[in-house]
């Protein structure tokens, strides 16, 4: 049984593999056109590099390594986002606004969610260096775009701020501990031990965090939690950091959801999720997470998303490929090896056949490649493709 | 010092991140175009499936991590040919020919040579299925069009065969461990060494194994080998295969070395290796393993090459690009927006300036986007490329 996979491990075949390249190549060409410059960050690094400013749900999912180099601990990155603010920080090194994207495997010590693949394609695109909403809507309209050069239309794009939950457990006085246990129920939507948990805390902070878990909507939530949550700074400056995206993205599906948490790791601003039909959690996800490069050496204004490419090409049908042609087999500098030649600079796809092969069992072929008064002629190929 | 990687291990940084993605694009549709299908095999493996019908060599430089959901132990893969031969011989279970490539990060866990990187990033092409020569050819004929397509010609293929030796070994009723002994010396070059070891056989094969070293050369070597080497059932075998190869392939620089067996881990036929000018070691490397898928439950013929991208990519300059386009920050729907979305339609890599943002620190602008009588135009810049 030595060809069985790990669980939660899987090869992409042919088809997949199609499918997962030719949108990889589609969506790297958007993030280019949009001025993001590609990079390739190393699959390990040291441990505490990787997860610098990130959780200890992080911790858990990097699988760890002995350097037999140094000695030291290394991690198999869980996720490229702290690796491209590490570039930015202190590689890249520049004054202004600096735009990248990557996209490559990752490894998870456990699935992320039910059913979901330990290595991901992570694809993404990350814009440093600016800590206005501008930078935020322009990320939020590329994650669109991505989707829908994808060709899967976000149903809905969910925005939150991290800051309304933390300005309420600061001003409540909430030490990290409760912080955390707060944050786990909020995320788990998990009403009842929220108000059991909540009853030590005082008025009102206590029906604030009660009630965040009900803020979820249209953009009348907005209004709704400027009536009900305490004026505090970070709430006024968070609630209209979302009116002012909602006012500037009029044609995107926004809805707003002040209570959702779940899958951000060290974000500190704005959050975004797309949720597209036929898929139960986001399929892409995004957020501002400023100074995460301080570890780094330079703490900057961060904002980007990212997608697994692998869940992302599984929602597409393959597209119909142009058959493939067979041919004889080519003697260097004959007539045939120039036609096959030439059809393949085109672009086309030519198996040559080797003695003894009878026909393609690879790329389906409808076309053959015939001798006619001393040219070489396509023909159209009946039946079952055999030469 | 948290930005240090460990040692061996680096970052693509955008211009060289950009010049691997356009050579991976560029040989990945070679592969297409020759009726190689893409495979994308997992990262990680059960140890024992990564490592079958490999030596030591790769067992060591393999990483070994604890599944946290089995408690097996899994391997980072090193090589992807041995994935790819499961690959071939489980999952598509085809009768005939299959023809597969593939493009993926490895890991290695001490740099296979001086100054290497530990994350090569591997791209290769197999052929399972057939056991003649000319499925050799086929492949060697890919190889030399690899490096053609990547503007590095090879300078020189040289081919050679481990027949040849593992039948004189055998011949000389060589055990496992003064084989292995034998092979490192040959590998090494190690005259001296190999004269003391062969001292113990008996001749005629100690003599052949002493003149092995001094076969390598032109075609004429072969004939030479003809003559000095015993007449064998496998190296007259192995020697007609390396003759027809030589006849069938004239426009390629061929040359043989009978002794050459460095960095040949599975190979048991005809084995190849490019070099190229500027290069000190092969930059691209294949050969014939038939029979490494037997493990997984299906003995196929197999040959196949592959070479490391980031070498690859390193040996040519960056070609330049053209130059990107600076945009004004666009309102959804503006005859700006619409400008900025035809363009990039077209292909032009547009960065629209978010909000105090001056000039691209990123790809390198040389036009912008002016308005003039109600219309966006594109003008030079001059100079620094501020807006």
């Amino acid at each position: 049984m030595n060809w069985l996979l790990p669980e939660h491990i899987a090869d992409a075949l042919p088809a997949e593999a199609a499918r997962i390249e030719s949108m990889r190549r589609r969506l790297l060409d958007l993030f280019r056109v949009h001025g993001y410059e590609l990079v390739l960050p190393p699959l390990l690094e040291h441990l505490e590099s990787l997860l610098t400013g990130s959780g200890q749900d992080l911790r858990l999912r990097t699988f760890k390594l002995v350097d037999q180099l140094s000695g030291r601990t290394l991690g198999v990155r869980a996720d490229m986002t702290p690796q491209v603010a590490r570039i930015d920080a202190h590689l890249l090194n520049r004054q202004g606004v600096t735009r990248l994207c990557y996209c490559d495997s990752v490894l998870h010590t456990l699935p992320a969610a039910l059913g979901a693949s330990r290595e991901p394609i992570q694809l993404g695109a990350e814009l440093y260096g600016h800590a206005g909403v501008a930078a935020d809507r322009e990320v939020i309209r590329l994650m669109a775009a991505t989707l829908a050069a994808a060709e899967v239309s976000a149903a809905c794009i969910d925005l939150g701020h991290v800051a309304v939950f933390r300005a309420l457990a600061a001003a409540a006085g909430v030490d990290g501990e409760l912080e955390a246990t707060l944050l786990f129920l909020l995320q788990g939507k998990d009403l009842p031990g929220l108000a059991d948990t909540c009853r030590c805390l005082d008025e009102p902070w206590r029906s604030a965090l009660l009630v965040l878990p009900e803020l979820y909507g249209g953009v009348d939530i907005l209004a709704r939690a400027g009536r009900e949550l305490p004026p505090l700074p970070g709430i006024v400056t968070a609630l209209a950091t979302l009116q002012e995206l909602q006012a500037s993205l009029p044609d995107l599906p926004l809805s707003f959801d002040l209570a959702d948490l779940r899958g951000y790791h060290y974000h500190n601003g704005v959050v975004f999720a797309a949720y597209c039909p036929g898929y139960s959690t986001a399929i892409a996800r995004g957020g501002r997470y400023d100074g995460v490069g301080s570890v780094f050496g330079r703490a900057r204004p961060a904002t980007g998303f990212s997608l697994d490419l692998r869940e992302l090409a599984r929602l597409r049908a393959s597209s119909p490929q142009p058959g493939a042609i067979l041919a004889p087999c080519a003697v260097a500098g004959s007539t045939l090896a120039q036609a096959i030649a030439a059809l393949r600079a085109g672009g086309a796809v030519v198996v040559e056949l080797l003695p003894g092969e009878n026909g393609s069992e690879g790329p389906a072929c409808d076309r053959r490649l015939v001798e006619h008064d001393g040219q070489w002629l396509l023909a159209n190929i009946d039946g079952d493709g055999s030469f």
